[in-house]
């Protein structure tokens, strides 16, 4: 398991458009190769940002790094500069490799 | 669905200790109401550590809110302060929503 999040300093009151752009996106990533899920996340406040996090899990960091090569990816990203208004800096870019052991599901 | 994540920066050398002590510890959270999933990520290394997340996704807030009040969460983190040499700093919380109309499932 792989997940890879990227992480956006939302500007404050920039909250809900930031959450309308992604709602009225096309999303097409649920049709990719070992894609598991995808969430959106909306974490803690600070003085001038929330941070969001966008969140998706992959079977493995190769599907992942296949689908950034893909056009697909391309497709999806090619208005994200558009946003950018709307959060501080760039987005903060963190993969993630699950510890197969150490993964618990309910029993 | 809610997803409290630790964020630890495990000093560079110290990674398979401290992947050790989860992996022996005896872990008892997926049994409680509201728990989803757990799993420790192994993410970026950084020139002094490599950043380590323990992910919890809980149903909602409120489960896991409940967790932190039981005797079970006591248990699980006394001997917690043990593991601190392994690691820079303190494990860094940050707690998260998920935007429901943002969570995508594979079609």
């Amino acid at each position: 398991m792989y997940i890879a999040m990227n992480r956006f300093k939302v500007a404050r009151g920039s909250e809900k458009d930031f959450e309308a752009v992604w709602t009225n996106r096309e999303i097409h990533i649920h049709k990719e190769p070992g894609f598991v899920r995808f969430a959106m996340l909306k974490g803690p406040e600070a003085e001038d940002h929330t941070l969001y996090v966008s969140h998706t899990t992959w079977e493995n960091e190769q599907t992942f790094l296949d689908w950034t090569r893909s056009q697909s990816f391309r497709d999806a990203h090619k208005d994200a500069g558009k946003n950018k208004p709307l959060y501080l800096g760039h987005p903060q870019f963190e993969g993630f490799t699950a510890i197969e052991s150490l993964v618990l599901e309910p029993s």
